[in-house]
């Protein structure tokens, strides 16, 4: 199992998160290494939190509206290595280590793994 | 300047694309080549269509409540290079050629330029 890094955040840090009117921030989630983008989630003041407490991706599920830890049931975790602010607040990136077969619950390695389309002929 | 690279899309894939209450998709942008994230931005169906056909990043601003074409006055334009859309629909991942100094509005390569706390002592 790979090792858990909680991250240290100041309260100062902690204000600059800017919360939408549902009272969720975006999470990117970046694989560490590749620096592929394995999904993109959700979460509200509680869930980012215990992500930087534990170590662990934890999210707010929107569609469930219940707390999220990532892999809990399938083992495919996510592990916290790194994490970044955007410059007006409303975004976190997460860089982790991803246990097991992958980020998706279709078992691929990330949750975009569906072309959108292609280069028009020119 | 970078060629523009129009992207023809179904409407079966247009369909699939799952708009949240405010009518916007969350639009991740990742540099084509370093696969860096650049940023976060949000779309409707009309500023999704226009990045489509034109070829560069087209944003709902949600607090310009405003179509915002990306470096229309910075220069730093975002050229489109290839989209794949996520598991459940409301999230698309845009890979990008960055023109100019960056993707920030601070002349940062990434937005996300700002560390967000560090790995806690064990």
């Amino acid at each position: 199992m790979p090792a858990a890094t909680p991250i240290a955040v100041s309260s100062d840090e902690l204000a600059r998160v800017k919360y939408d009117d549902r009272g969720l921030v975006a999470a990117v989630v970046q694989e560490h290494g590749s620096n592929d983008v394995l999904m993109l989630g959700y979460m509200n003041a509680d869930t980012l939190q215990q992500t930087l407490e534990t170590g662990r991706m934890t999210f707010w599920s929107r569609s469930r509206q219940e707390v999220w830890i990532k892999g809990e049931t399938s083992g495919d975790r996510m592990w916290l290595r790194e994490v970044t602010i955007d410059c007006d607040g409303d975004a976190l990136l997460f860089k982790v280590e991803q246990e097991g077969r992958g980020a998706c619950h279709t078992g691929d390695h990330s949750c975009f793994h569906t072309p959108f389309g292609a280069a028009a002929e020119s």
